[in-house]
């Protein structure tokens, strides 16, 4: 039977407590849809840092190579910085893995409420793609005159007809699976006048390739305005990294689901593991408390069935999870329950 | 009596329409307060673009000089780029004139709805501090190995103390003014590396002159979410020359008020004119019908003579407003009335 290697990474606060419950689903469908998951754990953490001076061993990104897939829970913790936690784990694997499409659904679930008024589940179902390696997080910058008043630091946004071009062409071929075939171009190119009329027309050029594609393009400020406003506008979105970064909080947060929206990381031509983790963080606040939301884990876990070919089952996996949401299944407390963190795995587990 | 020179600049579109009647309400203010208005109108457009092959004439910016503030309707239309019409008006007004600060209040009206469920007046009430000279709108980049696949571009962001510094202190200057003295700051520094940790070092040294403001940060993605779910949370929001520009329409957006919301470009100094402008733009699809809503130009003209000096003027015509929608005064179509965009205007010139 089909083997798919995992390799299992729960992070910190909630993921290690979301990131079981993943895995109780996904073994759920691996027994109903016949294929096997060979699991790797890794206990990579801001603990592992606080003991070892390191989020990963030195060799980190080799072992995960060795894997078809990530599944992470989330990283960073109170009194690790960002810059430690985050660029020594979550970026690195991004990038040395070429994960250059993050992919986020952007859906309201019947059964769960948009904090927009009178907007239900047919209004607000959209995809946002991000450029996920280059743009405006890069490595090139850097500060003169420190210390003084003339002190100035500068970061270079980096596009590049590769980069940019790759992830215009996933959008594309996104859009041609969803009913509505459109593509909508997040930009700024009034204001920011060398990177993003560059993009625009690299947007141009690829959409001339996709004749059957709708496209419109907003400047990144009207268009957050758009996703409040107008979130039926949209069918795919796509965006560089940081346009693509903020577009991808904004629209789970209008579809009132950051705690239970998925994410990809993805490397669509397969070459490097592709990485699955929720859109939500590390949760301090209610970490250890086994009262957090598995759903953005389970649902990150159906992206990665879809993406390792196993369509059917990442399918199971969604439709129990709009089941056990419209219908009144068990839910945790952000969503108005009183479920714990485990009755919501159990009960998607067993509907799969 | 007190004597204002003012440079009318309409522009284009429906800016024509809503700068009379800003100036019909700065009119009657000024007859009820005892001060002068000394209006120089500038016809500068697209359409002058059209004809002169310039949005402004060679010396415009010197004639704009002599004035103490520039009363501004909206610049753009349809067959002129955004490169010639905002980058030989808007842009060059900003820069020139040092209007570093870009001011504008995201407020839910009583009488009108915001998009969001179950959000009254009392929760959408706070302003938006952009830095509006430097960071990512730059004129720093360039482009290399043109029509090859090798092909980039790059743009500088850059951060200036002299830049980052003065927008902070006007934030927790204009907090001081507030009841509830708090400022949040956007930044991205767990993705944008050189830059946004620079932006949190300058805030967290301004914090240290201020111990009465409250403080905190969010990362711009999760802050552009926030500010969809949480509202209520903030009161003087602070951010780069792009976080602000996208902070500023999502805040109107969310307050369910671009067409009515108004914005300062503002040199604090007063050694240059300021530049008070609605948030909306020329609106193609409406203009000519006068239908449009002027209360944004209105209430921009509201901040214009609070900028001069003339506060109670300017409070006479914000409680106008106010007035006015919560009492169903005459509502142009946007706000779901009949009324004429002079209907508007010159109900709220007689209640000043
Ligand atoms: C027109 C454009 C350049 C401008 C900006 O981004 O500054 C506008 O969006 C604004 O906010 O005034
Ligand atoms: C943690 C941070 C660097 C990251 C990003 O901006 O890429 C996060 O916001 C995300 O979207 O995954």
């Amino acid at each position: 039977s089909r083997t798919h290697r995992i390799a299992v990474v729960p992070g910190d606060g909630i993921g290690k407590e979301t990131v079981p419950e993943g895995l109780r689903v996904l073994d759920a469908a691996a027994r109903r849809f016949g294929f096997d998951l060979k699991l790797d754990h890794y206990d990579w953490s801001c603990e592992t840092y606080q003991k070892t001076g390191r989020m990963m061993p030195e060799d980190g990104l080799e072992q995960l190579a060795q894997n078809d897939s990530i599944f992470l829970g989330a990283v960073g913790w109170p009194g690790v910085p960002d810059h430690i936690s985050l660029w020594g784990l979550l970026i690195p694997i991004r990038r040395s893995f070429d994960q250059y499409i993050s992919l986020r659904p952007c859906k309201l679930m019947p059964g769960t409420k948009s904090p927009l008024a009178n907007r239900g589940p047919a209004d607000i179902d959209f995809y946002v793609v991000r450029e996920n390696t280059e743009g405006e997080y890069s490595s090139s910058g850097g500060r003169m005159f420190p210390g003084t008043e003339r002190e100035f630091v500068t970061q270079d946004s980096v596009f590049t007809r590769h980069g940019v071009d790759r992830v215009l062409k996933y959008a594309f071929e996104l859009a041609q699976t969803r009913p509505r075939k459109k593509v909508t171009s997040a930009t700024k190119s009034n204001g920011i006048t060398f990177t993003m009329p560059y993009w625009d027309e690299r947007f141009a050029e690829m959409a001339k390739n996709y004749p059957g594609i709708a496209t419109d393009q907003f400047h990144i400020d009207i268009l957050c305005a758009h996703f409040v406003q107008h979130p039926d506008w949209f069918d795919v979105v796509v965006g560089s990294n940081l346009f693509g970064d903020i577009l991808s909080d904004l629209g789970p947060a209008v579809a009132g689901s950051i705690g239970i929206a998925p994410s990809a990381n993805i490397n669509p031509e397969k070459k490097h593991p592709s990485m699955f983790e929720p859109v939500h963080g590390s949760a301090p606040d209610i970490a250890g408390k086994h009262i957090c939301n598995p759903i953005g884990q389970i649902w990150s876990g159906a992206m990665m069935l879809e993406h390792l070919g196993e369509k059917e089952a990442a399918d199971a996996i969604l439709r129990a999870i709009e089941k056990l949401l419209a219908e009144g299944g068990p839910r945790t407390r952000d969503l108005g329950g009183q479920a714990g963190t485990a009755d919501v795995g159990r009960a998607l587990a067993e509907a799969v």
